[in-house]
């Protein structure tokens, strides 16, 4: 359906060869005070390390990968063992006017590992996966202590070790640490049930070129401005996360996915909204629409395809056998009223099986000759239907031969909800220029619309032109404040959320 | 039982005469500039309004007041009716070098109404009581944008009109406003099931000396550090609070308030916990230790008077029937493995009808020559235990008489929980002096023992010194950078959350 209806195929675009960065600009100096730090090991600045820390996962990235352009690569790769090493590190650049990106996972796709740094005296990738333990286990608070660059896989792995979980399950889980979670904002599969990676945050410490800062006493407090929010968010421009204290679920004991079928969108979304505001939200949740529902790729046995118009929705329940069926039992009632019809459990088991492998779609997808983004935004229910069919519109719009817009939400609160739209075309010359010619107009219309410019993706670099919109020119000015306050020379992943020209650095 | 036990008696110390301030510091010229902006109906400067407005409500506040001490009065209220007129307050006052006193409901107990002004050239108290409109319900969303100056009864009549309720009830209530609630990150009573109040705001719009500043696209969002909690706590110190979007909640049609008695605090605590951590919190929590049991003060029948060593507490459901009816039966379980006797609505019945009246008592125990003051903090249930009797330690050892200590839990949490403190005395021959001094070494056992400064009062002027030890000397550099940035003369309430030798000002 993709080749014949996008025009996707012919001769496949196979990857080039593997490029090769310019030389590293850290003189023997620089390096030598590095490897004083962290050990000689723990330098790294050989090409394939330096090109494995080039850029993030965005099409974009890749694409400019595959086309040899490396031209962001760190000089050198740095791995800290601990805060002290960070604070080291972090002072020895901002000393040297080296530009450090912190580096978890590499996951970023909107640019929040590529920082503006041409003009600095080098820049290195300070890559935190030597930092992977489980520090202690607080049964009683139920929080656990973790180092930051613990992927998401190994995090579960340790907790599930004492029963626990965290139960944070973004598309990326397999590479993102859970210090990205938290500079990022990361939200998961399961935030429905769980909470945003943000809710989880019980305490901080964050390395800083001007020193160590810990926050996080008791579950909340009226102790001023709640700080720790600054801190979430900050896509290393403020410093790196080094600890954090996390709040744990007992692992659940219970799993139930289902497959539903709705009547429509519309009526799939006044469901969602209406098990969110009656404090019933299911633990995972995704409905698609009407076009991803027949793209087929909402779900393999094509609900779509069955009966025109219908969307697919998948609904996960998880805790101990008692509370799932309760609250199956709590949900069934609207899901009846919804006119939804029930699927059977093995459509859930499905997806449960291929969560998270979405994103290697879309390298099969560029191989063969196609291209594939996604768009995403959230807002509050009252404006989601007109931001729903605006996004669809600027993406039609912007994109001028066939495209395929898929939509689904997967991420409710009791105020309103997430849109995760994803784009399906056939390749154009210059992918690169051509997609960032019509995020432009994509962003434009969310902002128009009341929708946030990122829902779980962060700000970046790519998202960075609409922050004002976002947050005002006052907040500009406050992130400006905040960093100059914390970072003076500038040296923390520049120009990533806040401008190079707002901060005067 | 006070009287004999805690030698309080004697001759009655009746209120001293009114106090009158100096005369107001404002010359002709800002009178009248302030005039031109808000009308002359709304600059008020004789004596009764600006001892009105004077402090705020402490022990301390009103010792002062009644002795005759009114030197931190304002030299005259101002009334705006809208942003526009609060922009044009701030920016003349800034010309001016006048220090702004944001004024809700006055029921401040840190010193937040205090600043540190005397070497500004004049002192207003800005008071939002014309800012009590509800602007709009979005039923879709369930949110309300309400005005700062609404105070709490106000706010949930014109919800009622609607179906909804905000759900916030602490117990200043009567007076408090809703600007001071998320200006101070309160808690209210039922904070267990309808949450803190910042948990409440979806959006809000500041006015600050250097422009507006709105906040909140979605629900929830990834752009950035969540500059909304930046604005939550702030105290008066950045700008003014002059709207707000507040989540709200349909009106319960259901309430079900209970007493029942638990063999120790210590099974008591481990029961919330439970509650808490099984996400069966009740929407009103309040457990009373042994002393405030058998103080009577916990409620009027007397628990602990029949029962030694047993403990009071209060839950109460709200919601639907069927909720109401659901989450009791859920949390039953919980109740008798915890060895909880119940003791009948009526206690509950009686608990609501003097819900908001424990401020009043205090002004009778002061008129009978008494002395009491409250304490409060929140830490993990780990560290909960020994920071109680840190605390109860720290009160005796810290005044040297008889004195009661009560004690009670009322905000819950997964991870941790509050406690809240009532300290009763004979009132010694330097009350405001004494306190003060009291007040230092139970702080400083708070902050060892892992608590924080305040669960919901706020920082203002009083728990400033502890703020360094709360949020470490980045988070201090940090508040004076954003306070620099957006009051850049450093009028909005100044030494207020931020001292004013951190910011320079």
């Amino acid at each position: 359906m993709l080749a014949a209806g996008l025009g996707i195929g012919g001769t496949p675009r196979p990857p080039g060869d593997s490029p090769i960065p310019a030389p590293g600009r850290l003189g023997p100096a620089a390096l030598s005070a590095l490897t004083e730090i962290v050990g000689r090991a723990n330098v790294v600045d050989d090409d394939i390390a330096r090109v494995a820390h080039c850029r993030g996962k965005s099409t974009s990235d890749l694409l400019r990968i595959r086309g040899g352009d490396v031209v962001d690569a760190p000089d050198a790769v740095v791995l800290p063992g601990s805060h002290d090493e960070v604070i080291g590190v972090l002072t020895c650049c901002a000393a040297s006017g080296i530009a450090v990106v912190p580096f978890g996972g590499g996951t970023s796709v909107v640019g929040g590992l590529a920082p503006e740094a041409a003009d600095f005296d080098g820049m290195i990738a300070l890559d935190l996966r030597r930092m992977q333990e489980l520090l202690s286990v607080d049964r009683a608070s139920m929080t656990a202590t973790m180092q930051p660059g613990l992927r998401g896989p190994q995090a579960e792995a340790l907790l599930a070790g004492h029963g626990l979980t965290l139960g944070h399950f973004p598309q990326s889980f397999e590479h993102a640490s859970i210090g990205g979670y938290a500079a990022t904002r990361s939200s998961g599969q399961a935030s429905a049930g769980y909470g945003r990676f943000d809710q989880m945050v019980v305490g901080v410490l964050l390395a800083t070129p001007t020193g160590s800062w810990r926050l996080g006493r008791g579950p909340a407090n009226a102790a001023g401005p709640d700080l720790r929010q600054l801190v979430l968010g900050s896509e290393g421009a403020f410093g790196v996360i080094t600890e954090l204290v996390l709040a744990v679920r007992e692992a659940p004991s219970a799993r139930k996915y289902e497959g539903w079928q709705l009547p429509s969108f519309t009526s799939g979304v006044e469901l969602l909204r209406n098990l969110a505001q009656h404090d019933l939200p299911p633990t995972i949740v995704r409905l698609s629409d009407e076009v991803e529902t027949a793209s087929g790729l909402a779900n393999a046995t094509g609900v779509g395809e069955k009966t025109a118009g219908a969307c697919y929705l998948l609904i996960g329940f998880e805790g101990t056998v008692t509370e799932v069926a309760a609250h199956r039992d709590a949900a069934s009632g609207h899901l009846s009223a919804a006119g939804a019809v029930r699927l059977g459990g093995e459509l859930g088991d499905e997806w449960l099986a291929g969560r998270f492998h979405g994103p290697y779609l879309r390298d099969a997808l560029l191989d063969a000759g196609g291209f594939a983004e996604t768009v995403e935004t959230v807002s509050s229910w009252a404006d989601l239907p007109a931001l729903y069919a605006a996004v669809r519109s600027a993406i039609t719009s912007a994109i001028p031969g066939p495209v395929l817009v898929l939509c689904h939400i997967s991420h409710i609160y009791r105020g309103g909800a997430s849109l995760y739209f994803t784009v399906i075309c056939r390749q154009p010359d210059d992918p690169v220029a051509y997609w960032d010619h019509a995020k432009r107009a994509i962003t434009d219309a969310i902002l128009l619309s009341g929708g946030s410019v990122t829902h779980h993706h962060g700000i970046g670099t790519v998202h960075r032109p609409w922050l004002a919109a976002e947050i005002g020119d006052v907040g500009i000015r406050v992130l400006a404040a905040i960093k100059r306050e914390i970072d003076p020379t500038g040296v923390m992943n520049p120009g990533v959320l806040v401008a190079r020209d707002s901060v005067g650095q």
